[in-house]
């Protein structure tokens, strides 16, 4: 059911564009995937989010196992008919939330507002001292976000969960590592991860679904010998695709180095996805070290904070936009009250093609619930429309050309 | 350009169905009018609200005019370009909510969120004591919900208003008095408002555009013998349509006899429109003794709360649907967490041929955004397909019929 086939590779660096089969449908890649934390791309319709490109999302399983709960979907045969999507899914395996829970809390490193991106902001007032999770070496023990109530999962519970989510892809069950975690204890925990890995393999042969492919991920923190440690070790099973997890250090350059540390090691024949990553730049430098797969909240959040895309190209970027090298347009700006112009002239969107800048500006302004469907769909269409050209200037050996108009 | 014809009367009532012709199309009444307050039916874009089969929405002078300005809109040409929709509009004069400021707050009449539904609920918290409007002959001193800065609205001004806002029907300017306001005052408040009536009528002589049509607004609250005056003084009055507006008393029976003293001196080859009514009964009611039109917040207000509208014909409504005579069923109950039908399995709408109560009562528990989109299809959807079926009772001479079904 499962294939990877690289159709064509850039000459100057390591990017390749290609096609993955799977029971619903391909996937050209390099591949955007779009977050549906809890089954709904925020804002959006499945039809809203296909007519934008769309080939695939990835729905996280924590949150879906509290709620509805994997039971229910389940009983409807599982998410793609649950919340009735028929292309490819992904699904998470947890231990992202789950050790957000612990480390990331304990250390204050993120908010619970980026841990949670889709709970109420004003959860974030809630005590969360006893949100902590507890590993050991079987699992994780932690109380949901949702009601306090407790919860455990290992690596089986989790391959058991994604089977009943019943996703295309899904993910072997890892601790997710912070930032300021140090040596000792990073390679502690990848070393437990290792073991997961083998044990959510073991799972997987057992409970999978036959046109479910488990990705191996591959873990080690900031540290060199770590993340070539484990990109042998998860090479040496027998996953067919591969995702990059952890903590990715502190800055930008951090992650090229542990692109460049641990890509090289892992078999070129099969696909590579980076965990939670998709701003513009960093999917320029991921996919010229041989990145196929992303997944990111950021271009639907920006659009439910009114912080629209833009393409360098447009004719009506204005000099702030050029000049921020973000690319992005802040719809609420009062220079926007009386623009009849679409948000970017070169974009073939629903909501360019229909609305005017001053109409979403007055829409974020009045918190009219429209505007975060018409920004989301703005500003995936965007991401779309982004990585065809990717893979069009990797076919045509220009990659680096393309790279150097966005900068 | 306006015109309306009476195409079909009901033998046993006073319903009639019929067809107003604007600029923007065509209109069959009766007819129900969605509300879009600040130039958007909320969580729906003009195509969603077209695919429902509205013909025509109600947006708010009031709202429109201190966010975004009636100047930016004017600046577009008008509503109708500003928000894209291109079928008819009405706006209300304003008085509505300016006075709502002034004795629905004096009085404790309404709360906030009922004058301001489309306001973040959380400004109701907010002292209102400095929000009070302040009446004289002349027209109407208030400050800004938003943010308490000072306007006047005069007859002469809100007619320029609507003018710039560019809407089909628009209202003559009025007072809006307190179900709590005695016979004198009421007596006082209305005899200004026909002053205004027709100083409304001079500024729309100057003003209004050649396709915008002047209703003139019924007065008089709950006293039947202000309600005669006010339809005698104002149907003498050239407006080619009537609103009825004002206290409607302090129950539903009051509302019908509201109607029956009123509408009988009203020029039968008028249309007439009820005021912010819209529940399934009060329609079926409005409708028999003679109005043609209506609008409300109800049925999108319902949708964002998780109460949906059922035909009590589907055969998967339940006992306690069927028993509530309210029609509504309650999404957020468990008893549909794993039901996976649609929400009215008579419904043809686009979340009902979609979706099933189970994952639309997910989607509310997690208070993801695209529900309330969902929502708010289905209960506009059902609204015109209860307005079409209405005219087609009329027609076929079974109103009373068709009546008893929904009782």
């Amino acid at each position: 059911m499962f294939s990877f086939d690289v159709l064509a590779r850039d000459p100057d660096t390591r990017a390749r564009s290609g096609v993955i089969h799977t029971a619903h449908g391909a996937i050209e890649t390099p591949v955007f995937m779009p977050v549906g934390t809890q089954a709904s791309v925020k804002a959006l319709t499945p039809d809203d989010v296909k007519c934008t490109g769309a080939e695939i999302i990835l729905a996280n399983t924590y949150h879906l196992y509290l709620r509805p709960g994997a039971d229910v979907i389940a009983e409807f045969g599982g998410l793609h008919e649950f919340m009735r999507w028929d292309r490819p899914l992904m699904t998470d395996s947890g231990g992202f939330q789950v050790f957000s829970l612990g480390s990331a809390l304990r250390d204050g490193v993120g908010k619970i507002g980026d841990i949670f991106p889709d709970e109420d902001p004003r959860r974030a007032e809630r005590p969360l001292g006893d949100m902590l999770a507890k590993i050991d070496e079987e699992g994780v023990t932690f109380k949901s976000h949702l009601d306090g109530s407790a919860h455990r999962f290992t690596p089986a519970h989790s391959i058991k969960v994604q089977s009943q989510l019943g996703a295309d892809f899904i993910l072997a069950f890892d601790e997710c590592t912070s930032p300021l975690d140090d040596f000792a204890y990073t390679r502690r925990a990848m070393e437990r991860t290792h073991r997961w890995a083998a044990r959510s393999w073991d799972a997987y042969a057992q409970f999978g679904r036959d046109y479910q492919t488990l990705f191996g991920i591959v873990q080690g923190g900031a540290y060199r010998e770590l993340r070539e440690d484990s990109a042998r070790f998860i090479s040496s099973l027998p996953f067919r695709a591969y995702s990059i997890g952890g903590s990715l250090g502190k800055s930008k350059r951090d992650m090229h180095q542990i692109l460049e540390w641990t890509l090289p090691l892992l078999p070129d024949e099969k696909p590579r996805h980076l965990l939670g990553i998709g701003e513009i730049d960093d999917v320029f430098e991921a996919v010229q070290r041989g990145i196929d797969m992303f997944d990111c909240v950021s271009p639907t959040r920006w659009a439910r904070n009114g912080s629209l895309l833009i393409h360098p190209a447009a004719s009506n970027v204005g000099a702030e936009e050029k000049l921020s090298r973000r690319g992005r347009l802040h719809i609420y700006n009062a220079q926007f009250e009386r623009d009849p112009q679409p948000i970017d002239d070169t974009c073939d969107c629903y909501t360019c093609r229909n609305f005017s800048r001053a109409y979403l500006h007055h829409l974020f302004r009045a918190r009219e619930l429209v505007v975060y469907r018409l920004a989301s769909i703005h500003n995936l269409r965007f991401m779309f429309r982004l990585m065809r050209r990717i893979r069009e200037a990797i076919a045509a050996g220009r990659f680096l050309e393309l790279k150097a108009e966005f900068e």
